[in-house]
């Protein structure tokens, strides 16, 4: 399988890792013998037709930049332009998040489509923006899209919708989505933070990011519901659809309050008649009270009952573990097919 | 599809119903059309070639029963006879569950296997007895062999189970698997009730049976260990492998105790290196610590963290949709392979 990669962040190193420590494994189990043949960071693109090792890549990256991949039959470009030019089997896009016009990721996603390639994301931000406009072009173009790891990290949410929705009908989607926003407002539960505090306190533990922006004001909770809405429910929606209200104007009090009822609050992201992301009031038993960075999704279903999926919702491994998942269904689509 | 059913209690009701109400839905979705050409109640079992309508079953059996079933083309017999001789495409299995020696169950499955149908059950005495010697059977025999409804009610446990294990190992689960015991304790546990109040409590609301040994001595949980035990984690072991102890034994005070640390108890059934099935105390804050009569699996994966799912775990409709998800399953499958 020849694959381009975009994007060396966590993800993009962790899925890396775990290719080279995996590699026999992968290979007997599902054959599959993802082979690197273009590779993108920051600071450029390399491409080598016979590929390039996942050690090689990382040794490279940890040096300065991936740019100083040298030796035969290496061409260096932007990976827009490589594109085109290269024979590959799936690009895999992870590429950080821009929800303002879903750049570069968008593009590069396009661009490997039309050079029908299957695709697989963990880019939430072209999905947020254009899910209906890129599942149509992958549709015309025959091409495979999968994007598993942009919704719950490594938790299997939305292969488990497939499930919940075969022999039944999925007509609502809730959940707590934002691990950032979750891990404040438990904060700010147990221990009777306020929230500029616990703010502080999940930047200090790596749980919220310096720019917390996305998190709190609930705009990634709102991409992952665009994203189930279009996938799961096969809305044509995208984020500016969604009411968003973040928890940045939660007051202790408001917590306290709740507390008082037997509730909780939490960062509800929902999808069915009505999308939107905002802080409500929900039963203490809920199996949507989970605590810390935790994420939870629960699926009504019209025939056989409520199902939630709770787990971790982020994390480098456990992302990269999604983007495998997605690779060997794409594998296993293909041999079929052939 | 021709279909061979046996049982005609709720869980086999509710699938004529449910296949008598989205006749056309399931024919447009899923290409679905299941016709009846066998069917068998404790009173026995009739067969028509050309099929028998599940509005004709359920009336019948609602005068007394199937035998009652006339006109042209109709033998009656043992089920285990017909089996034999009409040509079916699958037999689905919705007898009770009996695990001393799983029959009538075992034998219909085996009669089916050898002719070469499909299976579906829902009854867990077979799979918890002989679980490595049907599925070596049914792959002898080149057959489909599932039993979705056997865990978790109408939750696609076992499904789940395969998307969290794709990319990944399951190395270990747990799970609450029975919705009458977690009644009861969750009774003592809010309401201060003794054991034998919370069970009374519980016959009382149709939560427990007249005869509740099965749910209170752990057994049922048991048999739906074995069965993940076998289906998730690739082991061949039977209920008797299991170390089972119910939730009889356990005290009030036991509950008082547990909470004062925040803790609760619930009957927890482990696969994993060892199987087990026994009261344990969990934090409150464990996503295991689900109310009333819930059920939540927890699978343990080796990169992608920890998965819970939890839902109802019973109930005619929740399993009889399990039932057409395995015919949904069976007939894409089918369909790939011609």
């Amino acid at each position: 399988m020849r694959v381009a990669l975009a994007g060396l962040g966590v993800v993009g190193r962790s899925l890396l890792e775990l290719v080279r420590d995996r590699r026999e494994e992968l290979l007997k189990a599902y054959g599959l013998n993802p082979r690197f043949v273009a590779v993108a960071d920051k600071s450029g693109a390399v491409a080598r037709a016979t590929g390039i090792s996942p050690h090689e890549i990382l040794e490279q990256k940890r040096r300065g930049g991936i740019t100083g991949i040298e030796g035969a039959e290496v061409k260096s470009g932007t990976l827009l332009d490589l594109l085109g030019e290269l024979d590959i089997d799936v690009y895999i896009d992870a590429t950080p998040t821009n929800i303002v016009d879903g750049e570069p990721s968008y593009s590069l996603i396009r661009k490997a489509i039309l050079a029908r390639a299957d695709v697989i994301t963990v880019n939430k931000g072209p999905l947020a923006l254009a899910f209906p406009a890129i599942r149509e072009l992958a549709e015309r173009r025959g091409v495979i899209f999968r994007f598993s790891g942009t919704v719950g990290g490594g938790m299997p949410v939305l292969e488990f919708a497939k499930e919940c929705a075969r022999a039944d009908t999925i007509v609502a989607i809730e959940g707590v989505l934002n691990g950032t926003t979750n891990f404040i407002l438990t904060r700010m539960e147990e221990e009777g933070l306020d929230f500029p505090t616990a703010l502080k306190q999940a930047q200090e533990l790596g749980y919220a990011e310096r720019d917390p922006t996305l998190d709190i004001k609930g705009l990634d909770t709102a991409c992952k519901i665009t994203i189930l809405a279009n996938a799961v429910l096969g809305m044509k929606v995208t984020l500016h659809d969604v009411e968003v209200v973040g928890i940045d104007g939660v007051a202790r009090e408001d917590i306290v309050d709740a507390l008082k009822s037997g509730e909780v609050i939490r960062l509800i992201g929902r999808a069915g008649r009505r999308l939107s992301v905002m802080p409500e009031r929900i039963p203490k038993g809920d199996t949507l009270n989970v605590k810390e960075a935790m994420n939870a999704v629960r699926f009504t279903t019209q025939y056989s009952g409520r199902h939630t999926i709770t787990g971790k919702g982020a994390g480098g491994y456990e992302t990269a573990t999604a983007i495998l998942r997605d690779l060997i269904s794409i594998k296993q689509r293909r041999l079929v097919e052939t």
